[in-house]
Parts: C-alpha cells; structure tokens; sequence
C-alpha cells in the first residue's frame, strides 16, 4: 500500500486549465532503433567522453559548494563558438544557458509574457511552444502556415500586426515540419513586430540558411535566438540550452531565474563538450547527406516527403497515423507522432538505422 | 562595442511587476570563510568524488540520448533514503525530483498556484517563496510570527482560516531563523488549510523533530514535504530538490514540468551521492555541535543569538547590520545580510571558520 494512493488527481485542487490534460512527452521504449526525439545517432567520441569525467571528478571536489550562478565562462565559452560559426562576435554578455532551452523559453515568457500577455507562434512547429506559454499563463496565438508548411511571411506580417502579440515565436529550421526561412524572410517577421520575437534554432547546424544570429545588431530590442546543445552537440542528455541577445535581455531574464538552476556539473560538462566541438559536429554533414538519402528514398517508395534542412523528415500520407507508427514499432522502428494529419516524422540516425527505417517503410501500410 | 549594448532593461517590453527589481542572490565572493549561504564546510569524501566521476563517465557515453524523463531510478533511491531516515515506508510514486527545491517550490506553484490564486507564507522565512511566487503570478499573502520568530500555531491557524490560501509554507526548521515546528504545531497548521501545505524541509537533517513526512498518511491530499541535498547532503552545487507527497500530486506536478527536466548527469551524480549518505552525513552531528558552541559564544560576547535547529545562526543586535556585514567582510568572514533588523545570520562551517568568525566578532561595531 503506498501511502496517499487512494486520493485521485481529481481530489487535489489543482489549476482549472490542467484538469483532464496528459505529461508532454514522447514514449520512451526500449527498441533497437529509436528515431523518435531528434537525438544525434552518433555517441560522443571517447575523447568527450574523458574529459567531460574528468572535469566533473575536480567539480565534484566542490559538490557542497553552489555553482557560479552566473555560468560566466560557460557563457563566454558559447559566446566564443557561436562566434566562431555565425561570424558575428559575441561576448559573454549576450549569452544566457538553462536546462536545456525549454527553460530558457521558459524564462523568456516569465519575463516578456504571462497573464494578459500572448505569444503568437506559426503552427505546425515546436509543440512546447504553447505548452510553455499555458504554463506561463500567456495566452497561446495560434498562426497557420501555408499547406507546405512554409512559413508565408507575408500573411505572418499581417496577423502579427492585426494580433501585436507580446512574444513571437519563429522555429527555424521548423520542427516538425523541416524547413528553415531566408534572412531577408525573418526580417519581414521582425519588422512587423512589437514585441519580442524568438527565433528557435534547436536545428540550426543543420540548417542551409544562416543563423538569426547575424540580425541582433539590426534588432537589438526585438531579437532573441534560441539555441540548444540537444541535437547536433549529440548532447541531449547534457541538457544545455541557450541563447544570443542584447545585454538587457540578459538582465531580463536574470529576474526570472531561479537562483543556481545551471548545477556545477552541467557547467562543466557542457564546457568540456565545447572544447570537442569540431569533432561532435563532424557528424552534421553525414546526417545532412543521410537525410538526403533517406528523403530519396522514401519518395521512391511512393511517400510524400516534406523537405528538410534538418535532421528529421516529415513524410506520409497515411490513412491512419497511429496503425503506421504502431507497425513501425512492431518492426522495431520507433519513430514520432507529430499530430498532423497523415504524417510521422523520422529522424535521421546511423546508416545502419536508417536503413532498418527504410526497410520497414516497405511493408507498412499506409 | 558589445552587441546590443545601447539597449536598457527599460527599453525592453518586460512584464510590469519586474521593473526596478534586482536578482536574487547573495554576493559569491572569493574570501576565506564562506559562511553566507548554509553549504555544507565539509567537501564531499574522496570515495563519494571517484564514485561520482565513474557514474558520471558511464553516463557519458549515452549524453546523445535523453535522460529518463520521469528519472525513475532516482526517486526510488530518494524514497529509500526518506524511508529509513524517517521510517515512513515511501514509494518512488511518493517521490518527484528537480534541479534544486526551488525547481520543485516552482513547480508546485505552477499546478496549485498562478494568476488569480494565493500563497501565504509565515515571515520572515525563506525568501525565495515570495519571489516564485511572484514568478508564477500567484499573489503573496505575508502572515506575521512571534517577535522571537517562533510560529503562533492558533494565530496561524486562524489567519489560513479566514484567507484561505490555496498554497501554505511552512519551513521548518525556518530560514533565517533557525527553529523548527514539532508535527502537533503542524497538525493544527494542516487542520486549518483547506489547499495544499508545503513544509520546507530543506535543513531537516538537522532539526531535532521528527519529519512532516510522518504525517503524508493522514494529510495525503493537503501536505506536501520538500527536500533538498544542497545542506545536510553537501551536494549544494549539484542542485537536487525533491518532494514526499501523494502519488496523485507528483501526477499533478507532471503536468508542468519542463520535459528532461533532470540530465543524465544530475541523476547519476545524485544517486552516486545518495549511495554515500552514511559518510555525508556523519557532518551533521559534528555541525549541530559546532553550531551550539557558536550559539554559546555569540551569547558569551553579550549577542543574541536566536535558538537555531538548523546549521545556521540569526544573531543581534546591530544598529546598522549593512555595516556590520562588511566588517565582517573586511576580516574575511563573509556572512549573511538576511533584511531582518537588527540582525545578521551565520552558517556553521568547519571548527577553524567558526573560530574565525567568533574572533571577528569580538571586534564588530554593534
């Protein structure tokens, strides 16, 4: 008898708007070939893997110290590789790091949203946007994309002057959906807005189209990007978020955090990561070549792929969704749901899963 | 020039609640005796340090994938830990696990507080209640205690009577202050509240009355107990905040946790820590000790200290505490300005910081 298990959820007065919804989150099943949550295939190389121990066994010696609250050299550590690979120059000053960049989207909408504030986001995309807006009590701007799903910057500048919502959200490259939107397309969004718009680059390694990163100088009191170590860094179990801005969004965003949220081993370990940068995003331009592949591929085989500047693809068309991701998974292929009708989305992994993937798509019935 | 630099926080569209507002934190300066934030003086033992290192560099091979999100294995380890130390039977249902208990204080505040809702809280207590609050939009409802900063049950009673917050907080033992609640002053506090009671545990190793958690079996859809391993456990920088509650409210805070909240790392290195709790603390009956020679001495130099159960002193009385601070500083001794007037607190450290700061004492200006 485990004490307290006979009061329900139902019992407990929990807020009006949580009542009857599910945990955000993809299964976690245990099958050979998991392309399901974007993950980079490829395991850290041995290198990364010493020296992130090695940099925790000397912060461990200090576990009963807090942390630098601050995170300033890891800050200025991805200070210096966005630096170095959008070519324009940051310091630690612009850079802010959370668990993961749900926090730091998190912390942006405590600072800039909440109650009597919206957010405005182009759907399909990242589905935690509007979870995060709920529960920040911002309130959630649906905006439609076109029948692509490419982002009409046009009909976007129009509902964001009609709507002037306090944040707006741009993913690029889009997820679930793959593609990612030209400079000059970004600056018609920013020019129309009021508020704040953040432009979520979790894929933007992979991405043809250069970063968000090149626009802070000319909107400087509007841009933020967003940025995460999840997918290219192959470092989603590190969870290490993190964004480029102007100063005083910094400063914003140090109003809303909660004191010491980055421990000293997520410090150190994202840091020891950074230093085998090159080697980690070696494994770019094979996912980009095998999403190439894959996307082939499955037009070969009769499906409609979306196309993709990242490491998944959104393909179908499917009678029933859910009877063709459950087959997947019979065949030990784990692959996602998005919730858009007639599609699953894959992501890109080892040649070797890909090709299980592939195979499987043979026999599935659509 | 920094990017963006030309831009103040006021030219920023931040909520209207944050403006003037600074971050919390007290200041991380490199002195010689650190006794400002209630760490734990004793570093972590060698053996904990290599077996922390080994946990985490397994772990490391696995940073491209997810951690388990609902950190399952972590849980059951922390109800283990609470079902010995306070020999209540608890499952890992019973147990919930976040990046410092402010994480999981947040958390509970997003399910059963917000916009429209209220928190009371007993002052002065941990000031961090206000603030996540405030970050969750829940309205702050300050209740007074006794001028020698004990808890008037009936007073408190009849105050949660008439206002009828949805989230009470009760520290115990209380920070800056020291005392802790004997669970009959509790029961009369749970009696009382018609939402959910959080008792803040997070230097309960310390306190000489039994755990709240004795009484989850007759409060299971009223009481919440958190936790925290950054005090007794010395595991401050590795920030890990846990709760004892029903298993329908962990289902509740479910629904708002930031999904991969807990990395791979955290929950390796907690539980690597929680595997030597024995020899961690073994530093609390050293510390109790040490605190009750500090008390005695403060008393001796004609202070006030406050009765503490905690690993920390409130003692008075300064005519200008700001002052006496950074006198303190001066001599090296970096101690805690918690706004109370009058006052200063000290955290308990080894015998030779505590020597260090007795001294210091002798020459401050009241």
């Amino acid at each position: 008898m485990t004490i307290g298990e006979e009061i329900t959820l139902d019992a407990l007065p929990l807020r009006e708007d949580l009542r009857g919804k599910s945990p955000y989150g993809a299964p976690q099943l245990d099958v050979p070939v998991r392309l399901n949550t974007n993950e980079n295939p490829y395991p850290p190389p041995p290198e990364l893997v010493a020296d992130v121990a090695e940099a925790v066994r000397a912060e461990a010696a200090e576990l009963h110290r807090y942390p630098d609250r601050d995170a300033v050299a890891l800050r200025q550590d991805l200070a210096d590789y966005l630096s170095v690979s959008t070519r324009v120059v940051l310091s630690e000053a612009n850079v802010w790091a959370a668990n993961g960049s749900n926090e730091v989207l998190q912390q942006i909408l405590q600072a800039f949203g909440g109650p009597g504030r919206t957010a405005l986001g182009f759907e399909p995309s990242y589905s935690m946007h509007p979870i995060i807006a709920s529960g920040t009590r911002t309130e959630w701007l649906p905006a439609p994309r076109r029948a692509d799903f490419t982002l009409d910057t046009a009909a976007a500048a129009e509902v964001i002057a009609q709507r002037r919502p306090d944040v707006v959200f741009v993913t690029s490259p889009n997820n679930p959906t793959g593609g990612s939107i030209p400079l000059a397309e970004l600056r018609a969004v920013l020019d129309a807005a009021t508020g704040i718009v953040v432009v979520d680059e979790a894929y933007a390694e992979f991405s043809s189209q250069p970063s968000a990163v090149g626009l802070l100088a000319d909107y400087p009191a509007r841009l933020i990007v967003s940025r995460t170590m999840s997918k290219a860094f192959a470092f989603a179990g590190g969870r290490l978020g993190y964004l480029a801005a102007a100063p005083a969004v910094v400063d914003a965003l140090q109003l809303v955090r909660l004191p010491y949220h980055l421990s000293r081993l997520t410090q150190a370990a994202a840091r020891a990561a950074l230093r085998h940068a090159d080697a980690t995003l070696a494994s770019v331009h094979k996912l980009a070549a095998e999403r190439d592949r894959v996307v082939e591929a499955l037009a070969g085989l009769g499906y409609d792929p979306v196309p993709s500047d990242s490491n998944f693809v959104l393909f179908g068309r499917f009678s029933d969704p859910h009877a063709a991701w459950q087959s997947y998974l019979d065949k030990g292929v784990l692959i996602r749901e998005p919730g858009i009708e007639g599609h699953l989305r894959v992501s890109i992994g080892t040649p070797e899963e890909n090709d299980a993937f592939l195979e499987a798509s043979k026999e599935v019935s659509r």
